[in-house]
């Protein structure tokens, strides 16, 4: 197997921001030659499928800045910089944005959202036994909540009506998980 | 429904990269106040899920400088500044990448990797009725291709196995287009 390695030669920061790192790195590509490799750095997320006994799907709308447009997708966070846990940084957030708890909380790995620009790791969990409270979003955070059942989002999916990424792949993950059919053979 | 948008009051650009554009807004907070969004400007880019008769894709692995590791990934790339038609950059990401042309070119829909700090959107299709030549991959882009069974990749997202967020989405895509079970119902 070919060496693809890059190596980092120089790193000039641009900008520290609060959520955004930014910084342009010079580096040595596996044919000898030089590159450029422009970079965000990120602290890392979480984010959560929330799914009732009934196999509905707690969801968020959220208008999404960049995007100028009101986005449905699933809980999720960025890491605080005390977060030593993405388990308990998952059960936080699922509790801010949707006011439940959960019974079990499952693993389903890390999700790297843009891998050719930022570090993002997005750690995904899936949340069963849900009970509800209070939500209580950030300062800056504004959402509604809407449960729909899992078939109809992972339709909606298919069709190419839910852009947000990590929510594209949970929302089928958490689908196949339940349901995999020719899977299981 | 409430309104949840969000206003631009100001933007400071940060910096104007050949691949990131990095600005600092301030915003309108639908309760009045005023926020802060980091953000980063992206052209966009098409990826590609490329399916053999026998329902095999065609992958390639690639290091990803921030993440300093090899990634499977299915083929990608950006928009480049004279790109008018998405379809056609799809086609060029393909045969650059893999070496193939394709019969048939089926829309996927727009991913939104990252939506709360980056606009970059991923227009997704689906190649089937492939046909391999030469590869033409990019100066500074090093890769390889691996050929695996659509059910075999399938169960790699599944177990938490790879991470990058456009393939998990279009495997578990193109599984559901072709075996959809339960949601045929």
């Amino acid at each position: 197997m070919t060496d693809l390695t890059e190596k980092k030669i120089s790193s000039e920061k641009i900008f520290d921001g609060k959520v955004l790192h930014v910084a342009v790195d010079r580096v040595l590509l596996p044919n000898g030659e030089e590159g450029i490799r422009e970079i965000v750095l990120h602290r890392g997320a979480v984010a959560v499928i929330p799914l009732t006994d009934d196999e509905d799907v707690i969801c968020v709308r959220q208008f999404r800045y960049v995007h100028g447009q009101v986005l449905l997708e699933i809980p999720a966070g960025k890491l605080e910089e005390s977060d030593i846990d993405v388990r308990e940084a998952a059960l936080r957030e699922l509790e801010e944005e949707t006011g439940a708890s959960c019974e079990s909380l499952e693993e389903m790995g890390v999700f790297y959202p843009t891998p050719a620009i930022c570090s993002e790791k997005i750690h995904l969990f899936m949340a069963r036994g849900l009970k509800f409270g209070e939500t209580h979003p950030d300062d800056d955070e504004f959402l509604e909540i809407e449960r729909i059942p899992l078939k109809t989002l992972v339709k909606m999916v298919m069709r190419g009506e839910v852009p947000d990424s990590k929510t594209q792949a949970c929302v089928l993950r958490a689908w196949l998980a339940l349901h995999p059919g020719e899977l299981a053979d």
